[in-house]
């Protein structure tokens, strides 16, 4: 069975595949995740990019793919995939970041915004922002 | 009704809520996304983040979040999270960026990787990578 038709039956059946070549010799390397384990891991809610000019970066996104505006100011922008939102922000106002959908209070002191939400920002060992965000 | 429960219940109902203060009037934009219609947009396979210490941040992850390590070198690791995977590389070796799935072809002219993933790698307007990437 080729590498490939390896890929293909594991990514039908939910697998994570990476398989890649170390010289000559074919270097395998496979690890399943059942559907059924990755509904008990934890949500990201959105990534935040850095961008330098919000609407044009909006209108390249839209332009090019399938997604829709669900909020635009100068300073930042949200747009929504299938299956996340991607923030767009001009760094001095908002850092990069991503969200995990988790009880914040488990992780510090959470702050409540004004739409409900609470959050707390952790950095992670490479000084990364990590938003622990509760909906509601 | 509070803003905090119109927020509640947009986001039950699976309506994208932004509301802020602007001042002391409290300013309201709100935008409906449908479920059904999110199903239609494009999926983003992973997200690349960059790190100065692969196993640090791996550890820091599994310590801290529910997901599950798919791959895992020196230079670059896989985590699995519900909707999305997320991979914490190294700038010198991967660049950090994000990947949509859709038809590489319609973007220029894929490469085919060692697992038979073929994809193109695009950059925004901001100078952030974007790969498209077909899975098979």
């Amino acid at each position: 069975m080729s590498l490939r038709a390896w890929s293909k039956l594991f990514r039908e059946t939910g697998a994570i595949v990476c398989l890649y070549s170390n010289g000559l010799l074919p270097k395998c390397e496979v690890e399943m995740v059942a559907a059924e384990d990755r509904k008990s891991f934890d949500t990201v809610d959105h990534v935040a990019v850095s961008v330098t000019d919000v609407k044009g970066t909006v209108d390249w996104y839209l332009k090019n793919f399938s997604c829709k505006v669900a909020y635009q100011d100068e300073t930042w922008a949200l747009l929504e995939f299938a299956n996340i939102r991607v923030a767009f922000v001009l760094p001095q106002q908002h850092p990069p970041h991503f969200a995990l959908l988790r009880d914040p209070g488990l992780y510090g002191e959470p702050k409540t915004h004004r739409d409900g939400t609470r959050s707390v920002y952790l950095s992670d060992p490479s000084g990364n922002s990590v938003e622990v965000l509760a909906l509601k």
